[in-house]
């Protein structure tokens, strides 16, 4: 029961990139009362907009996929927007009771590992937009000057993060509360520091708890392969415990 | 050749962890200039000796392995010290010449990801030992409140960072120069914020260029598993290339 409370609260791990929205968990539902709560203050900072860090290429790529989250008019009918922006804070889920004790500093400080710096530009620069009918998520990602591995380039622990955060959130975003199970990560050539990148997740398998996602990192215009993935999550929505 | 060069950058992603040195690459060797340069000023402060946001554990462990470090005298003969603490620096190599143009913020702000949070505790704790003979490496690490993934644990690109480092800190300290190919991580149960744990790399295989470590993320008794990993180094120092 204890590896199934812990379990629990992997799931959560992609959460934070997704809407305030309220998280009730009632999975185990019997004995054990776990309670997940969103409670975020009403002046809690999207991170996802433009800011002057922003360089042209992901100010450009952003206008691009944020002119498609427009409903479109054709005929005098409308359509539906293609993709929709995923707003991030530096945490959403601020109280969790029951299953999981935090202590107070924990409660109080604790930042979402990706938005933990507060200078724009010196860390992970990025907005997500998911495609729904596609089963495509894109991030747009500038990599700042506090990520470095080797001289002038990201570290691939920076890397991974980007590919768990962006497949992790394009998995919630479509099946709900998920958890990491593995990832698998084959890097092919280096990122430089304040350059501006493409994350891309595609939905690869679903088969009951289990959604297995592709992910690559390129250039802005695709022509250049810096990073591969893949990454398999498992569920633990209620209504796909049922498959279990 | 850009893709040589831009490969050997790869290879110094770990290089941070090491000792001061001067690091220079001569492959590829004719007609390219590429330098490497490590230029550190005496004021550089070793991230992996105590403060005081280390925890019980931590210290306990600290001292553990650091007892190893001394070299002991028995009947009157010096034994060779089992462990060898790994310095850690927040930028070991700080100018790239040739090969690479770094621009004056890189040059200037640039700081190693695993180090870039000046606040004790806050983000990385970790120290690492290094065991020569046996080919094995340890890392003692207290992940802070600002590397949140679920709510309460450690974010999965936070385990990979780290993972990422202990490996390639224990591949460039037996093989010299290196690049990251591949990390293929299974999570197994969350780490809280705040703990301290183990990350162990040991060699499974070396083959001409390429070395294969396993790595494990365990409580400090070894009796948890949090998570398991292989990971793939190819070497780029020269004595090894001509193994190619």
């Amino acid at each position: 029961m204890a590896r199934s409370l812990t379990r629990l609260f992997r799931g959560c791990q992609s959460l934070a990139s997704l809407p305030p929205m309220r998280v009730q968990l009632s999975y185990p539902p019997a004995s054990v009362s776990l309670r997940i709560t969103s409670i975020r203050t009403m002046a809690s900072q999207d991170f996802s907009l433009p800011n002057p860090s922003w360089g042209p290429d992901m100010l450009r790529l952003y206008e691009h996929y944020k002119s498609q989250c427009e409903v479109e008019v054709e005929g005098g009918e409308k359509q539906g927007a293609l993709w929709q922006r995923l707003p991030s804070y530096n945490r959403s889920i601020k109280y969790a009771t029951g299953g999981a004790f935090l202590s107070r500093t924990i409660q109080s400080k604790a930042r979402l590992f990706t938005r933990n710096i507060t200078e724009p530009g010196a860390g992970f620069e990025y907005v997500l937009f998911a495609n729904k009918k596609e089963q495509k998520c894109v991030c747009i990602f500038q990599p700042g000057h506090l990520l470095e591995g080797p001289p002038g380039h990201v570290h691939g622990g920076a890397i991974a993060t980007m590919i768990d955060t962006v497949t992790g959130s394009h998995a919630v975003f479509l099946y709900g509360a998920i958890m990491t199970a593995n990832l698998n990560i084959n890097y092919r050539s280096p990122i430089s520091l304040g350059s501006t990148v493409l994350v891309e997740s595609t939905v690869d398998k679903m088969e009951g708890r289990k959604t297995l996602l592709s992910c690559k990192v390129t250039s802005t215009d695709g022509s250049k392969l810096y990073t591969e993935a893949t990454a398999l999550f498992l569920s633990i929505s209620e209504s796909r415990f049922l498959e279990w």
